[in-house]
């Protein structure tokens, strides 16, 4: 298989996954788990998100953690930055994010709930974010939520979708990250997303950022690949939960979507059994069972040959 | 969506999801478990086994189950046979099953230490209960385990799974059940499979019955449907395990199974809101979390609609 054939996963368990688990996890566990998921070699990892900690207090350690964790070359470090003072904050760090996202949503009722802005209103705040972030030379990642179905408002027009993504490329983002928010998307969903955005974007040019609430996330990114995405976000052990489903599960597992495609002789550049030690501080911090089935099997397999040997 | 492009989906969980649990379920619940299911649109239920009790204590009751259970018109109601003496059990009730099912493997190892015998010793004990079955005018189903891989041997090659299901199609079986039994499947060896069946056996004579053990059982579901496969094994709630993969998840869920192809407009005939309440009984009965993803959103959501009302 050719080199471009080559997938691209994003870690997002330290920003996304921690942010909606209840137990508060403390800044040295959160960058070892980071240095840990740095050398299982994921492409990226989501440090943590330069929003006010008022709101999320889980991550009112972004600064903390970007200053004590050990870069690794070849991994990008990324940021959530909600407006300019959390790019202010970001770029003020001696080694700031090497790539900054930014986010808004594909549904004006969630737009409004969760940022207290119309969709219109997140692009007016982002410009600035992007031109600064550009012009430091920072490639720009840009989330539309709520890429599948709104839980206020339920499915999503794909033409809302491309509409949204329109105006993100106009201001200059490099990458179009689509986000089933509430984990709702059948494959044939994917299809949809991507066949309203045909001419506007490459599956190429987009991420694709799945929730596993109802259990269908893996099989959404696998359509997604033979519709020709090659980058995913997935969260290690499937950090994560859904504030709209209590129970349910979080972001698809890294463990789970690198076994898929390593197993069809697609390369993540991702080591699993190194993943599977990242796994394992990750399944102690939660205070839950983790949804991640790769992860539980190795456990399973690790702890058979200790006690055969 | 023609009505040939319709599913059937054969609920396991009474069979081989209690098999593999280790708390023991009474007579008394099984019965009302394949009640609830019986009235959920499932298009057959794999009861029991007639195996005997030494060897599977959970299922020692398998007369009494099909004795108390209320048959529902337009289901087909399934039992294990392992050799002629079940087989004598089975057809002795006043009411029997509606079709037998035999199991044998791709693997020799398997095979071996899992009936004691090898894969032609199966075949020739098979022999008297398929020619039986067929006279007493029953469907024969026949499992080929380790038609993906074997705990023993590794992957299974596909001429292996082919050349069983050849003599088990010369033995007059009606329907060949494909197992991943340990779970390994990557979507890319479903088409490996259904390659190697080229010319002997059309998707739709196969069932495929895939456990969930590194979360790729939906997968695999989903490109065994793009090939053309319209008949899966599940179980409710992903009741289960793995004996291979201690803590490991068991066959796919139901729930998640049908949530997704109904989510693609495919017709599964089940009812989810009916399956939810199957799966409120089975979650009961474990005494572990259950794997099915769909259930715990779905209850997620009732209980804030309960809590909102």
């Amino acid at each position: 298989m050719a080199e471009r054939e080559r997938i691209r996963i994003t870690e997002v368990g330290p920003r996304d996954g921690l942010q909606n688990e209840a137990r508060a996890v403390s800044t040295d566990v959160k960058v070892a788990f980071i240095d840990l998921l740095s050398a299982s070699g994921v492409a990226e990892i989501e440090v943590s998100s330069f929003v006010s900690s008022r709101w999320v207090p889980q991550l009112g350690d972004a600064s903390e953690v970007f200053a004590r964790i050990q870069r690794r070359k070849g991994v990008t470090y990324s940021a959530l930055v909600p407006n300019e003072q959390g790019l202010d904050a970001a770029m003020a760090l001696a080694s700031p994010p090497d790539k900054i996202a930014v986010f808004t949503a594909a549904s004006e009722t969630f737009s409004r709930k969760n940022t207290n802005a119309t969709i219109a209103q997140t692009l007016e705040r982002f410009a600035p974010v992007i031109r600064r972030s550009r012009d430091a030379r920072k490639p720009v990642r840009a989330y539309i939520s709520c890429a599948v179905a709104c839980p206020y408002e339920g499915p999503t027009d794909p033409q809302n979708v491309r509409s949204v993504a329109g105006k993100l490329l106009d201001l200059g983002v490099d990458e179009i990250d689509l986000g089933d928010t509430i984990g709702v998307a059948a494959p044939s969903d994917i299809d949809l997303l991507y066949e309203g955005l045909a001419g506007l974007l490459k599956p190429g040019q987009t991420t694709l950022h799945l929730h596993d609430t109802r259990g269908t996330a893996l099989t959404c990114a696998y359509r997604a690949f033979e519709l020709g995405v090659r980058s995913f976000d997935s969260s290690c052990v499937g950090l994560g939960g859904c504030p709209y489903a209590p129970g349910a599960s979080g972001n698809v597992a890294t463990e789970d979507v690198v076994y898929m495609l390593e197993g069809m002789g697609v390369r993540t550049g991702v080591d699993l059994d190194r993943l599977v030690d990242c796994a394992r501080l990750a399944s102690t911090l939660v205070g839950h069972e983790v949804p991640s089935k790769y992860y539980r099997a190795a456990i399973g397999a690790r702890s058979r040959a200790s006690s055969a040997g």
